[in-house]
């Protein structure tokens, strides 16, 4: 997709199985709010759980970004990306403060 | 499971499939980011999607907190019971801010 | 201002000293900040400060909004005029959330 | 104070008196949130003002985070220094996320 993709470092093979978890652990979170909300569950009991699904989702977030920095970003620099590799972390904090 | 649940108005029809919609949607977006990181796609362009779902989560929380105060909020002040109905929004906005 | 104003109930009092005190509080600390950006200080410690800005202010309107919630908020509702306060606490929501 | 401010590289002179405005700008909206506190305004405009506040604090915490990334840390790698720095903005990416 990218043209940085081409320079990208394999993730890390020891953290890929416990960010797959913490994904199928959401999905099934997400799933267990859709029931609630087909049950008519309390609406307050059902947001509760949607934060909690979100504070996953970050830390989940918060995972991958810690490869990246560690792995694509320290490489980029090392090999005179800097420009391309600081540019795309800076879109991402944008992104992510929506 | 809490005694507000006995005063729960039930949730406005006409939103409930919109919400139904959209959760089932993040299921299916955060399934789709799990595929990105098994296939070891760029981790950048993981962490995009996910800030994709997190925003429409929060999206779908929203419409979930609207229903609520527009029925359980006022109708359980309208009977007295502004107290109960009041510290459990202050315990909301709380848990959403982590 | 708003047509609200008219039907606004007083800030309970015993509050006011104390959200005050924590908006010179963060007055204060901003200054602070100033004068570590002017001298050059390290960046990480100056952006470790405007968190902590950021968290107190976040502290502070948790403070005024139960304030809202408990006067303005029962007291609206009771009179009647539920669209409007309701109304207005959704905007303030997705005012929050940018 | 922390061992990095040593190969603490200088601020990029053409972005700091915009950063400087921009704290000054905080200050005295802060300083206006006060006023309308201490005056008894509508605590719905009041909250719309500090919403505006933080805001104006995350953007100029994005023009310190750019300088940070483009400077120190870019330097920082290059000389072999990627633990410490790379460690660095991990606990800055968690204190920002509270």
């Amino acid at each position: 997709m990218t043209t940085h993709e081409q320079h990208r470092v394999p993730v890390d093979t020891s953290a890929k199985p416990d960010i797959l978890n913490r994904i199928a652990y959401n999905e099934g979170h997400l799933n267990g709010v859709r029931r609630m909300i087909e049950e008519d569950q309390y609406c307050v009991d059902a947001l509760k759980q949607t934060y909690a699904v979100r504070r996953a989702i970050e830390k989940m977030e918060a995972m991958i970004l810690e490869q990246h920095l560690q792995g694509c970003v320290v490489h980029g620099i090392k090999e005179g990306r800097e420009d391309a590799v600081i540019g795309e972390l800076i879109d991402l904090y944008e992104l992510a403060g929506r």
